[in-house]
Order: C-alpha cells, then structure tokens, then sequence
C-alpha cells in the first residue's frame, strides 16, 4: 500500500496493540458508543432512507447529506472489528445500503423519485460525490475487516458509473464538497485500477486552487481539498501538487490556525476566513475541520517524513480533535471554541441562533463529526508507526505494541510510559534474530531537551527533521527516551489581536485552559496570569487522570465601567488568586461553564 | 411637540440655519445625493412595485421590504425641502404610493396578488409593520413639509386598519423587526389620537424584553426597540419602561458597543452578539445600527437632559455614523469595520461570500442604509437645540444660526468657531429686549478642562450633568468655551481582548485612523505605536479639510514565523516609522486600502 512518492510506508492499525494508558480507554469507549450512534442514526431515519429509495412509502428524512453520516458510522464501526455487537449491525447497514442501489449503480436517497432529475444538478451544494466517496471509503473498510465482496462491489460499480458520467466531454465539473477525491485514491490503491486516480485528478483540477496562496474557505473542505493534492502527490509525483499544497499547509501554520489545531474561526460558512481571524469565544473550531487537519498532517508525513507535520497532527489530535469527544465517549461537540463565558446567548429576533450553548451531545441536527470521531479514534492506530527503507518510524507515544517484520524479520516492539503525563518512555525491541536498521524516534518539537539511552547507556542519535535516528544490530533492546516536558507559556503572533499580550500553557503536547468548575468563584475570562508566580504540576485524579497545573492569577476587584476610556485613568484594583488548569480537551465534562485558554499576561 | 415626560422640548431643524463649516457642505451633497438614489431604485424596480399593486403586468422586484426603501428616501427628501428638483420628486412619489393603497388602507407591494393571502401571516421576517411604519414617518414629514394632506390621510387610512386587525383578541403578535412603535408614537403626537399609542404600546409589550438584562440581537432592531421603550416612557412617564432601557443603555456601553459608536460585530444575523464580542476586522456595525443609535440617544437625552446620551450621539454621528458615507455624500457603506487588512476576502465554496471587499456604493442589494443615511443628515437640524422651562440648551456644535422664541422673546442665536478642529467656539444671542433664562452649554465628555468667558469676563456656570448652565439676563451677549482639545490615546475594557494592549486616538469627538493612503508602505496591521513619542497635529487641508494626527510607530523587520511560539523566544526586530492618522469617517475615500482604528502599544 506504499504510495510511489511516499518516504513513508503505513504500518496499518491491525500491527498495533494498544495496552492500557492513554489511548486504550478511549477506544473501547468509543467502540461502545458506536450503537448507540448507530440507534440516533436508526431514529432519524437515516436508515429508512435507505428503504425510502425503492419504497417512496417509507419517508426520506433529514439533510441531503445524511447517507455519508451512516456510511461513516459504517466505516467506523468496520474498524472496530472484530466485535460480536458490531457485526449484525454492519451486515444489516451493508443490505440496506446494496439493496437501495440503482441499476446503473447510483445511490443517493435525496436525490431520488421526485428528485432523480435532479442528479449532478447543484453539485456546489448538492453533496452526492461526497456521499458517494464516504460509501467507497466504507466499503473498502468492510471488504478489508470482513473479506466480504457485495458492498465493496456495489462500490466499484458506483465508481465506475461516476466515470462514465464525469470527465473531460462528460459533466466537467467537482463536488463543492471534497472527499470523493479521497476515496477515488484509496480504491485505486486498493484495485490498481488507473481510472480512478484519473477521475479523482480530474476533480481535483476541477477545484483547482493550485495558484492560491492561503487556505481559504469552509474549513473541513480546505483540508480534505488539500489531502487531496497531497495524495495526488504520493501518487503521481508531481510537484506542482507538492509545492501547492506545502504552501497550503505554510500559510496554515502562520495564518490561520488555533493553538488547538482547530481550523475555522468563521462560523458563518464554517470557514477558515481572513488572515489571523482567530476569534476565541465563538470559535467555530469544527471537529471535522480537526479530523480533516489529522488526515492532511499525517499525508505530509508520509511525503516528507518530516516532524513538523506531525507535531501538527499531534497536537490536533490531543487538542482540537479529542476535545470533540467527551470523556464518556459518546458524546461530541460540533464547535470547539477556545473561551466560552459560560452563557447561552439567545438571539431575540432570530430564534434558531442559539448556538453558543456549549454542551457534547450524541445527535446534532448536522451529526458530521460524531460518526468521523469514530472511525478517526477506531484507526487510531494507523497514526502510531511507519515503515521506510532504513527502518522503523515512531509517530507518537503511548503504552501499546507493535508486531511488524523488517526484511521478513518479525519485530516486536512494545512502548511503556505514562505519555503524555510523564517524561520517561521506554521502548523494548525484540527479535527472533540479530538484525540492522534504524528505529526513528520522534523527538516532538515542544521538547528542547532529552536524554536518549540505549540498553541503559547513553546513545548520540542522529537528528533526521524531528526524528532521532539510532542505527543498530538490533535483537533484544532497550531504549530509554526523556523528553524535557515542563510547562510552557506559549505567546502568538501579536497580528492575531484576540491573544495579544497574552499566553496559554502547555505541557507537552497538551495545550490547557481555565475552567469554572475548577475555579468556581473566579471570573473566567477577566482572570490575568501571575508570570512571577511558578506553575506546579498537580496529579489529583479527576477527570480520567489527568495532571492539573497549578498556578497564580489576579482578578479585578470593582467593575471597569464604560468599554473605553483614556489611557492613563486609574487601574483597576486587583486581588491574588490560584488558579487550577486542566487539558484542554477535557472541558465541559462537568457541566457547562466558562473556559478559557488565553489568559492575559498580569 | 414636547412629550410630558421629557425634560427637553424638541428645537425643529426648520429653526437652525448651518453656516460655512463641518456639516452645511455635506447636508448640500445629501441632498444632491437624493436624486441619485432615488434614479437607483427607479432603475431596480421599487417604484415600479407600487405600480405592480393595481398593475399584475408590471413585475415586483427586489427584497421584500424595499417599499420601506422609498418611504425613507421620501422622509428624507421631505426633510430636504423646499428644492425645486426634489419637490416634483416627491410629489410623483406619493401618488405612486397613493394610487398603489387598498380600499381597506392596507399597502404592501410584496404581499400582493399571489402573495395576499400571505399577509400578516409572517410578522417575525415579511416587514410588513416595519414598511407601514416608515410610511407613515414619510407622511408625517410630507404634510409638515408642504402642508398637503393626501398622503397624510393614506398613512391616517393605514394606521386604522392596523387598529382593527391589531390587539388584544385580534392579532397578538409583533413585527419582527421595530419601526411601527415609532411610527405610532409620532402619529399620536401628530393627531392626538390615543389609539395610535396604544398600538405602539400594543407591539412593544409583545415584544416584551423588559426584563431583559443586556441588549440583544439585530442591531437595527435592538436600538430602534430601545427608541420605541424609551417613547412609550416620554409618553406615560410608566417607570418599567424607563428602567428597562436604562439598564439596556448602560450595558450597551459597558459591553456590547464600539468605539465609534458603532453597534453590531456579528456579521451572521446582523447582531450584537455576546459580551464583548467585538472583533474588528469584519465588523458589522451597520450604518442603520449607528443611526439607530442616534434615535435612541437623542431620545434618552430628551429624558434626562443627561450629557453622557450627547457624548455617546455625538460619538455616533462623527465616527459610526459618519464614516457610512463618502465625503462626495452619495456613496454609503453598509458595513464599517474598525480594521480593515486591505484585500477582499473570497470564500472559494461560498460564492456569495466576499463581503470583505470595502468600497463604498450608492446602491447594495440590500439598500437600507442609504437613504436611511439620507433622513438623517437631512434632519440634523434637529439633534442641535433643545428647549426647556429654565431655558435654552446647546447640545451639538457646529456654525450655525438659531431663531426661537422664549416666553415669547424671540432670540437670535449665532454659534461659530471650527468644531471640531478648534477648541474655542463663541455663541452670540441677541434679543429685542432684555429676558432671563439659562443658556445651557453642553461640555462634552472628552474635554477635561475649559474656559468659558461670558462677554469676555471669566463666568463660573454651574455643572448640571455635562451641561455649564449660564443664567443671565440676556440681549446681546457673547460666550466664548474653550474646550481642552488635545490627542486623547483611549484604551478599552481588557476584556474585549481584541484591543488588549492597544489604543486607539480620539481627539474631541473624532476617532483617528490609521489608513494606508497616508502611510503607503507600512504594513496597517501590524504597526505598534511608540508612546514615547508626540502626536502632533497637521492641517495640511486634504480630504475636505481634515486635521491630521502625526506619529511614530514601529513595524517589523522579519516575519513572525509560526503563528504560536513559547514565550520569551527572540523578538521581532522593529523598526521605527513616521505615521500619519485621518479621521475614521474619512477612511476609504482614496480607493480601498488597510486601515486600523487600534494599534498596539510599542
């Protein structure tokens, strides 16, 4: 499954065993909240619509969009696998879905009776090639966890009807929502089938923003659009993708994202907006815009096998992304914004704006991101590895295992460590034989310093872009990575205005942020932080076991008064307070209240 | 015309003549602009709507309440007179109108023929009561204007029909947006008819926000609800009205509004959003919301003959409101922003996204604020005087003349100086025989300091709630106020963080401006202002004779990397500039280009 161009090969999920820690918990939560998703989706009558397509008696409910919600739940649910519960469902979703597939191997529930004529018509708003590449992402799910043909067929034939009708003298013209393009790549991958990659470069092309110079635009499409060119990339080599899309991913990092790894300020049109148009209460911060980020980062890794880019996907991933999702694991925000002041907002006169009342929920009336958190955290451990020529890559840390062969010599490779709390990880090597390659350990970009023993001496790695490299006959081996991990302040560009003179903490990979349950007395968003005052770490357990940080702030003692006066008028009086933070993406699990991660320096 | 609870009796414009100075130049180009705008919605078929009523052949054009398009220009044309181009104007105007009525009063161009059934059956968004009001606002300034009668009748005719359907155990329910409230008022204060007040107070209670804690919503809505409280309160002297919006004033500017008197950050639904959710580039702040703003000021003043509501109308009128038209007077801006990074904004999925492209026009497709802009400027006369039993009051200042009476004494009053350019102003009164009364002088907020001379001798006059009250037997005197007029550096509330450590430059009651016009190779947004040094003033005589605020800042040397970094990480290089501000009203008058009203202090 190497991509031609890539520097690095997946090492898929199936290798990967997570043991308990960080990620093992979450998972299993995960995988238990797949039926019940599965039930809301039932309740909605996104699986009667199915049925709708060839019994009109049965009604046709909710956005047009609702099929790629269940194809996604499928996809999900497909990677979760093995699983008793699971599996009948599956098989019920892939009947309904094969049963409603048109002769010619069409499938769209909206756009059908009263509205078949209307197939390909708006295909800006329409959504029918994004459906459609969710279903082929799904079937080649199935077809991989069960071995089972009908759907992974009903797939094809839908891909190759799509041929047929788009193209060059055929319909000339891209779905407004990528995704489609995605999934072409991945079943030309999966069948070697040049068609594919044809039609989704076609498509592609179609949006062609190769001369833009920023991310722009609804957020979630920005990064599918720019997984895209970079799958085009792997694929073909070209470096007009290549350079496009570096580009993309350049004006991002300086531009236009959150701290978070959340992308897209602008809640109308969901979109990334202006340079620097960053607000932090009412961030729109989509989960799938994260979800999104985590694929593109993870494509430019395998390009370039640079730590950059997966410092970015870590960092989304532990933040922006994981904050979509409760502790619980079945619950989902839509919006991630970066303050809240803990109050609904009614509009008076416009009474479906209601939106800032921040609480997870399983359905959302546009349920988009619950089901893609659940196959993001369902392969999850697609992320961990990869494999080049030299050897064997680390991503990220957590206790689990790896079983892989190197040259057909099987390695088994086991990380210990209490990532991301603590600095000591331990990575044990063990094969059947003596045998040379490198082990590339990331060494994130938050850590300054690290000491790195192998078989308990101290060990002079070789710094290839975030990675050390340790070249070694390896056979039964102990490496001991210590990654410095204190709390850092972090400070933006100053052209962002929401964060001017202001900072945020992070340890690690964490970014964190003040919460009134933590605080209850302290007014959120007024609170300055006390730099003079040292920040300890508190590992009270709360909240799944995190550790807290504690630290000194100064809150106002009398009201400001009017929004504005002259500079120079008497300063407000301020009192000493300690302040408690917690990680960010464990937020509103105690109920709804105020939350910030920026805090003004004081 | 005064109500009986309002402290301060109106001064009608038809009284106040503006000599050579900031305003008599640019109420000429309104009133020039006026045929221009009415050409424009000739050309896009409101006036054709009228006839579209009785006429099914010709077709309705336009949003639905474009008929309240036509009835503002109406009212400001009314304003406007005597003017031989105008006058036929008007007239082909109102027969339009009259010609279009039913036989039962009822007029609306949209709810007809296929429409009719439709009528009052959306009252939260058809703007039916919204366009009826502004109707019979036109009527009213018609017949004062030219004493005829037949328009005045029709808007008589609809009003009752509003009474019958209208009420307790009619229709309960309200127009989504406020406008008839006033309309209502003004016609009971027009006729005497207790009914139309009673309708008013009808509507507002269905709109009952009274125990509402913070103003909310549409921006135009909210402050033309707040001017229909504060009505009903001059009317009745009920304090729950009075108290209601008070407390909506008060919050409005401790929380929710701009430095420029602008109202409204929230693009998606045109409201005021959150607690401090005040961003800057991207800011709403429509025109409408600042003249709704003036309404609402010049009627709390009214009330208390409190100086804080002139500060805030002033504030409105020289920045908010002003900047909504060019200095050519007939190109309007729908939105104005407080920052601007000088590039148009295109959502590539959202096509009818691109609102960040700046340029005035005379016609939007929405076209609600120019002419709304239009009655404004042709009714400023009336926001200058006010009469009360203890005297006459000065609330505005410009040169201009005032002819009243008190007790029966006429008094000739004659304001000249170069407001607001100088500080000092001199009013000479002249009556036939000597009178005593107070002359109220408003001291505006900004001045901290001031000399007043009564007939050239030092005058200790009493302070009565931003008002010098001078009592005096009066014939032929001169004042002379000398108001402390230096560059005022004003800083906000820290909790709006999107001007945290930053400042903004006042001098009297004008915002400055910093525009890339005048400082052609800085980079706007991301220039800080050095405290250190001077801010000197600079007549040189552009942009209608403007003063000019000269600087020094410091800009960048290099970019800034990665958008986050922790900090204490090496700075920026700066390197010094020259600056020049402009008055925020005159921004946008050299073509379109970057401009920011707050800059970070360096």
């Amino acid at each position: 499954l190497k991509s031609p161009f890539a520097k690095l090969s997946p090492i898929p999920k199936e290798n990967v065993q997570f043991n308990e820690g960080f990620w093992q918990g979450r998972l299993a939560k995960n995988k238990a909240a797949m039926s019940k998703l599965l039930a809301a989706l039932r309740e909605h009558g996104v699986l009667d619509n199915f049925k709708h397509v060839k019994d009109p008696g049965v009604e046709r409910r909710g956005p047009r969009f609702t099929d790629s919600d269940l194809y996604k739940w499928l996809e999900g649910a497909c990677y979760a696998l093995p699983d008793p519960i699971l599996q009948p469902q599956i098989e019920e979703v892939c009947s309904l879905i094969v049963d409603a597939q048109g002769e010619d191997g069409y499938l769209n529930t909206y756009f059908s009776h009263n509205r078949a004529a209307e197939r390909f018509a708006d295909l800006e708003h329409g959504h029918e090639l994004y459906c459609a590449g969710h279903l082929i992402e799904a079937a080649i799910a199935h077809r991989r966890a069960t071995g089972k043909e009908e759907l992974f067929q009903a797939a094809i034939r839908f891909a190759d009807y799509l041929v047929s009708q788009f193209g060059p003298g055929k319909i000339e013209k891209a779905c407004g929502h990528p995704e489609i393009e995605l999934a072409l790549v991945k079943l030309y991958k999966e069948t070697g089938e040049e068609k594919y990659l044809k039609l989704a470069r076609f498509f592609l092309e179609r949006l062609d923003f190769r001369g833009q110079q920023e991310i722009l635009g609804h957020a979630v499409r920005a990064t599918y659009y720019a997984s895209g060119l970079a799958d085009l990339y792997l694929e073909t080599g070209e470096t007009d993708f290549l350079a496009a899309v570096q580009r993309l991913w350049q004006n991002m990092v300086e531009e236009k994202i959150y701290l978070t790894g959340g992308l897209g300020g602008r809640v109308r049109s969901e979109s990334v907006g202006r340079p620097f148009e960053l607000p932090l209460e009412g961030a729109y911060a989509e989960t799938c815009a994260a979800i999104g980020n985590l694929f593109w980062n993870s494509r430019m890794l395998a390009i370039s096998a640079e730590g950059k880019y997966t410092d970015l996907l870590e960092r989304t991933l532990y933040n922006g992304f994981l904050a979509g999702v409760s502790l619980s694991g079945d619950k989902y925000f839509y919006e991630n914004p970066l303050a809240y002041n803990g109050k609904p907002y009614q509009e008076p006169w416009h009474s479906n704006e209601n939106r800032d009342l921040y609480e997870r929920k399983l359905w959302h009336g546009c349920t988009c991101c619950p089901p893609n958190v659940q196959r993001l955290l369902a392969s999850l451990g697609n992320y961990f590895y990869s494999a080049s020529p030299e050897g064997l890559w680390i991503h990220l840390y957590d206790n689990s295992e790896l079983k892989w062969q190197i040259d057909g010599v099987p390695v088994h490779l086991v990380q210990t460590g209490n990532y991301p709390w603590d600095r000591k990880l331990n990575i044990q090597l063990k094969l059947p034989k003596q045998h040379e390659f490198s082990l590339f350990l990331r060494l994130p970009g938050w850590a300054k310093n690290y000491t790195l023993l192998l078989d308990g001496m101290e060990h002079q790695a070789k710094m290839r872009d975030g990675y050390l490299e340790i070249r070694n006959r390896w056979q039964d081996n102990k490496v001991e990575l210590n990654l410095e991990l204190p709390v850092v302040l972090m400070e933006a560009n100053p052209r962002a205005c929401e964060t001017r003179c202001s900072v945020a903490l992070m340890r690690g990979p964490l970014v964190y942020c003040l919460e009134q349950a933590d605080n209850p007395k302290i007014p959120i968003l007024d609170t300055k932080l006390n730099l003079a005052e040292a920040l300890t770490l508190d590992a009270t357990d709360t909240l799944g076991g995190i550790m807290k940080i504690q630290g000194f702030g100064k809150i106002p003692q009398e009201p400001f008064g009017p929004l504005y006066r002259p500079l120079g008028s008497k300063n407000q009086q301020l009192a000493p307070v300690n302040l408690t933070f917690i990680p960010y993406y464990a937020w509103n699990n105690r109920g709804t209240g105020a939350m910030t991660v920026w805090l003004q320096k004081g």
